[in-house]
């Protein structure tokens, strides 16, 4: 079995007006389809963050898999370290990258882990799909067919994104409805949990914060404390948009509310001041990215608990290793997600089925999409959990019509790169995304 | 594909009277061949280390993987864990077992490992076959095909082991004459080496010492520099049996000429201390055994070089995660080994062509025996190398009549267990071994 054909779809898909430290969401949020065909017309799924250079570098790297044998993960990481060098293997004792790394250097790492995370998923799709195993058998075995998430909870702007932009479709209800809604204050935080909740059923709960000013979002952290009372897990997540003084304060009133304080501040050498100071567990997205990172993570202790992302890990092979090394260090687990369609999904879910030392309902952006490019459309979260399918491989199937309306999408919203921070502009002219906004 | 049926089987294999710190090899060494049969009549094979206890161990957990489906190792390893009990997951941050375990608590580690890897390995082979694929194409894909691996020295007595017991066969020439010979002295070492290294072409040397005066095997070590010239890499590796000031004053004198110091003293505290204090590269397969003992040996810097071995780790996966860790941490990565028949050096084969990072030719004691339990007998080691062969799974088919043969050898030898100082008190009374004899 040997990798033919290499189909790479840019689409957009509908997204609200979420708010972080970054900015603001665009009214599309840009993925990257993959599908690689074998000589014996199986094809693989894959899904990946958006973007023109993103784009370019997969079919840049492409060619290079024409006659790939898919199970050849050693000879996917050399063709990978031959076309994008490697210099983490040059020095080993490197410190690491995710205090230290200039933007330049982070994003050139992004976009090899993403080039690897997209050939190595598909790649486990078609193997998955040729074998007649799901990819989470693959993996190692499932240890849960229902995979919890954790609610997704964003302040934002009232509209629900995609050809509506800033607008309200009218007529919806619940979910549908509330999705559409501003989110600006503690009670609208409350209102947005609780429908989402109602619509998914959700058990945890993360607020991403760094929008506005500390003390309003530690008193929706609060508000959400009393509203679910104690048994309800909180998380909160300014993005490292905050100083050491900010994070320290507020962390101290919101910190026994929490289950984690995710990335309070920038870099693991903060992260681990802080975390010994306050006592309470903290996460990380930011500061711990990869496997180059441990080194410092160790050193420094700069958090209790690692999120991983086989978009950002670089696919489901290093995000297993990250399981191993949290068991073996003792740091827990949960999973990061960007804004997403249904391939991602599944492939998380999949490797969520196979990690057993997952301690953490996983993160997930999907109710805020409406959109997706799988056969059946949207897939179904109920009582907070992924029902893992039963079909092989990543168990879904590309809507190929979907796919085209999306494409389609994709080029009519004439977006090149995801820039939340310029979209934010259109309304604040005033605001910068920088390192320390509170 | 579910497991149907398991066959444990303990062979004797004739063993010539080698020498170590635990004392003289006795004249069978004894393995367990397993063999795993699917519902759909495939076999998976997998060879580890015998004795009755082992057997035992091997035997009760046995029928829990009744209907077990070979790809769901996360089973495997909570069948495992609930039936051997798991310490080390009720706290993680527990110190390294690798310094301080009791021999009780290092045994039960090892015989849980023992049984994981037995039933890993025997899967791996199984889904192989069933797929019509290699071994290490699953475990991620054949970096090298020549699986380069040294020259494995011995002081010994005279004889040829098994049924020749301390004697030796006459008629018999180059190696195979050599094996039978004597080699007390630097001498001897180098006579011995010339032989292996003729006949199987190796291209790197290690000397098992802790046997005889630490000058003698100084001595012997400096005899194959003379002998071999600067190019010929050199281990040298007394079981830990030696003083701080022993491994001290000889590793000063022999250190320029090793490419790696094994387990001169004892845990992972001293290896450090030696260490630093010695500056040449240190390699363990005694005091870093297991996932577990990783967080003491980064704390310490305990070793440069792990050895690994899928017998003693638990199997193919801990090994490859010790390969990532190695990655990551900046240790080289080198392979134990024991007497052993051609299921484990197929094993060990596999593993290291699918280890990208294996970074020292494997040890092997293959050379000193002389009987095989593999379809074609003996498996040639040729230019230093063993070839992965191209048959799937393990490559390799059980050879029914020579099992039966190497059974009822088993049975006539009545051996127990391993025991080296007893073997060695036949011949020396006085003899103990102790952890620092030297």
């Amino acid at each position: 079995m040997k990798i033919r054909d290499i189909n790479i779809t840019p689409i957009a898909l509908s997204d609200p007006p979420l708010l972080s430290a970054a900015g603001r969401h665009q009214s599309y949020a840009l993925r990257l389809v993959v599908e690689i065909v074998s000589d014996d017309g199986i094809s693989g799924l894959a899904e990946l963050p958006g973007g023109v250079k993103g784009e370019a570098a997969l079919r840049e790297f492409a060619p290079r898999l024409d006659g790939h044998d898919p199970f050849d993960f050693n000879r996917l990481d050399r063709l990978i370290d031959e076309h994008f060098g490697n210099p983490q293997d040059t020095d080993p004792f490197a410190s690491s990258l995710g205090s230290t790394a200039s933007k330049k250097e982070a994003n050139a790492r992004r976009r090899k882990s993403h080039v690897r995370s997209a050939f190595e998923v598909a790649c486990y799709d078609l193997i998955g799909k040729a074998m007649n195993k799901r990819v989470a058998d693959l993996l190692g075995g499932v240890v849960r067919r229902e995979v919890p998430c954790s609610a997704y909870l964003f302040f934002k702007y009232e509209g629900g994104g995609g050809e509506l932009g800033v607008n309200k479709a009218p007529g919806l209800t619940g979910w549908e409805a509330q999705r559409q809604e501003a989110a600006l204050t503690p009670e609208g935080i409350v209102a947005e949990a609780d429908a989402m909740i109602k619509a998914f059923g959700f058990k945890s709960i993360k607020l991403k914060g760094g929008a506005f000013d500390p003390e309003l979002e530690t008193n929706a952290i609060l508000a959400l404390r009393d509203h679910f009372g104690p048994d309800m897990p909180l998380r909160f997540d300014p993005n490292a948009c905050w100083s050491m003084e900010t994070a320290r304060k507020w962390g101290k009133i919101m910190g026994p509310a929490l289950q984690y304080y995710e990335d309070p501040v920038r870099g693991q050498e903060q992260m681990a001041e802080l975390s010994k100071e306050l006592g309470i567990p903290f996460a990380t997205n930011m500061c711990t990215t990869a496997l180059a990172d441990l080194p410092g993570s160790l050193r420094l202790g700069s958090e209790q608990i690692i999120l991983s992302d086989h978009h950002f890990w670089g696919g489901f092979q290093p995000c297993m290793t990250l399981a191993q090394f949290c068991k073996v260090f003792g740091r827990g687990l949960s999973m990061h997600s960007n804004s997403h369609a249904g391939i991602s999904l599944m492939a998380m879910a999949h490797l969520a089925a196979a990690t057993p030392n997952l301690t953490y309902a996983v993160d997930t952006h999907y109710p805020w999409q409406r959109e997706d490019i799988i056969v059946g459309g949207r897939y179904k979260i109920e009582n907070g959990n992924i029902t893992l399918p039963d079909g092989p491989g990543l168990g879904v199937e590309l809507d190929r019509a979907a796919l085209d309306r999306l494409h389609k999408q994709y080029l009519a919203a004439g977006i090149e790169e995801r820039d939340d921070q310029t979209e934010m502009r259109k309304f604040r002219p005033e605001f910068t995304a920088t390192p320390t906004q509170f």
